[in-house]
């Protein structure tokens, strides 16, 4: 059988080939780049006409009592099972990078004395940023360590260590539950960056212990562009978590408008200002397409996306140099010196997905809309470009 | 002449009676709440719908380089006129409470070996509750003091004060040169919030040399609920603007992807991480109905509004506790003992303004879509209710 036909028929038989329809992808492009910025469910731009044209425009100010400001825990607790957490422990608002800040800080504060932060040696770079930013006002020091030597590196000096579920670059998929075992047994905090894993793989924060996480929507999540990211307390931390950004809409009584601040109960203390409402709630329409589907089932079809490409790319593009590790999120990276020049020829012919420096193309397989065809198609591009 | 045939007179003599068409207001109600949440320009929905369906849903992650990367800085550049501030000064992005944790960490470093912040005694929560958070973590201690007293509590031990344009309370409008020039004359930095002054008065930031500033999108800008706020940074820091929420998209070359921060040139080293697109492009569109009108207009207008409110309340309501005084922003506050309650029956009459405790009424006067029969109908629905 032919890859094509091969393809075809992966797609004929793929369980959540209905999905696609859900979303609003172009037909004639192969997008490859949900790890980037997830395509437009259908259901975003209605929600966002009736928030502007009704909630906004009819109700106004009302619409804060009336569904807004408990929106971030509500949308928190949509998510909670897409990261193996119980309801309570997760809140929507502010960026990655904002949220990075509140867990490293306040996970520092929970772990006192200890003078560390280990930092994942191949972070995204904005991991680090804050961290060396956190320790400065704390007055602890940054040392960074690839993820496989964590377990050798943490010490009764560690406070935390701030982990990447699923490398960025490479796609490699880390251990979650090893390395926070190996953490904790060191009597250091498991602080987890889930941007590249959520909605993708499943991620079992409760089981494992983790205590802080924080994740991306914009990715596996379709929140779109910029979308509010989630931060993750688990309930053991909750009634002490002590975060820097302690704004008036994490207050025990934000409408008392009082002097002093008192932390919400619960994750609500996880809060900074007034929640973003427009993108909050269509980050909430688009986490209707998992209304009906799990992560394993997501999980399942990414890594099959994932050895179609590979077998593709064996057949058709031998000398690819793919380093992706066997342990992967959803996503294949494929080294090659041009891959800037590369990456802007893939896209010119129709197959989107991007490229990170110094040499590296990346692919992710959304499994919600990318088909079997999408991925062949990329490697024969790959192949018409050597 | 009656004062309903005053407000009919008024409303047909008023030059920006056109714009009220811009906005989507239920012509039944009198919304004089745009000091909290500012109404819907008609803008914004098609603006939404175009964002999601075109550039979102066809261009996908290419929207990036097609306007998406640079819109924290040319919207921040579309706001700076109505707040007294050249091009490349404002940065948008983040909720306000985020934007005083950069603006008032940031202060302290630009003012170092001085130990004190001196905090607006009245300020708006938020404000009180980060600068206590800021000064833990850099080991500063806050003093309250009463905006008048500003100029006398000030030293050479102050580093920087933070002080709100107008106090959210009362609508009263501090002396913004008058307190920045204190401030400067003992070697304090100025810090200004101007949540409830952007889009209601003109703000003179670089006249009065004001070094930061930040301010809300979503009262009298109207960006919808929870809208982006912004930083001010007068260009004389820029170059040497040191913040803690130091995150990827303000780095020098964010797509280098390098281990070590690196703050952008100019207002961009603002910026902490993705943008929020949906919520910054529907301020965007919000902010074209100030296309054809200046800040001065406005002010006049509110101002009108404000005078035309108190003469029907001396006339109707002759007992009203009004505390704002004369110098006010464009706010009218009433103290009733029963305020809470009061306001509930206002709403209930279709006249919606809102309430701060203890006991205090607030009417905004948006004078992009208030009418002078809006606030009338209020002093009538009062007096009703005495």
């Amino acid at each position: 059988m032919s890859l094509r036909d091969e393809a075809a028929e992966l797609d004929m038989r793929d369980p959540l080939a209905g999905k696609r329809a859900e979303f609003d992808v172009d037909p004639d492009l192969s997008y490859l780049d949900g790890n980037s910025l997830g395509a437009p469910p259908r259901g975003v731009a209605p929600r966002l006409a009736e928030v502007v044209g009704e909630q906004w425009g009819r109700r106004l100010i009302r619409s804060w009592d009336e569904g807004w400001w408990d929106a971030p825990e509500r949308i928190g607790d949509r998510i909670a099972p897409l990261v193996g957490a119980a309801p309570g422990q997760v809140v929507v608002g502010d960026s990655t990078t904002v949220n990075l800040f509140k867990a490293l800080v306040a996970g520092v504060r929970l772990n006192p004395d200890r003078p560390e932060i280990l930092l994942d040696a191949a972070t995204f770079p904005t991991d680090g940023y804050i961290a060396e930013s956190a320790a400065r006002l704390t007055g602890h020091r940054v040392r960074r360590v690839p993820v496989r030597e964590m377990a050798s590196a943490v010490s009764s000096r560690t406070a935390l260590a701030l982990v990447n579920h699923v490398d960025y670059v490479t796609g490699e998929l880390h251990d979650l539950p090893v390395v926070t075992e190996a953490l904790h047994s060191a009597g250091a905090l498991a602080v987890w960056d889930l941007c590249h894993s959520a909605g993708a793989v499943p991620v079992p924060l409760d089981a494992a212990g983790v205590d802080l996480a924080v994740g991306c929507t914009y990715k596996f999540l379709n929140g779109g562009p910029g979308a509010p990211a989630f931060l993750y307390v688990a309930r053991k931390w909750l009634d002490v978590f002590d975060q820097p950004l302690s704004g008036w809409a994490g207050h025990a009584d934000p409408f008392g408008m009082t002097p002093s601040y008192a932390g919400g109960t619960g994750i609500r203390r996880g809060r900074t200002g007034t929640p973003d409402i427009l993108s909050m709630l269509a980050l909430d329409a688009a986490l209707d397409v998992w209304d009906d589907v799990t992560i394993d089932q997501v999980r399942a079809k990414g890594l099959a996306l994932g050895e179609f490409f590979l077998r593709c790319l064996d057949e058709l593009v031998p000398d690819a140099d793919v380093v992706t590790p066997r342990s992967r999120g959803n996503q294949i990276s494929v080294r090659r010196p041009d891959a800037k020049a590369t990456m802007g020829e893939l896209i010119a012919r129709g197959v989107i997905g991007d490229y990170r420096p110094p040499d590296v193309l990346r692919f992710g397989l959304a499994a919600l809309y990318v088909r079997y065809a999408d991925v062949l198609r990329a490697a024969e591009e790959l192949r018409a470009l050597r």
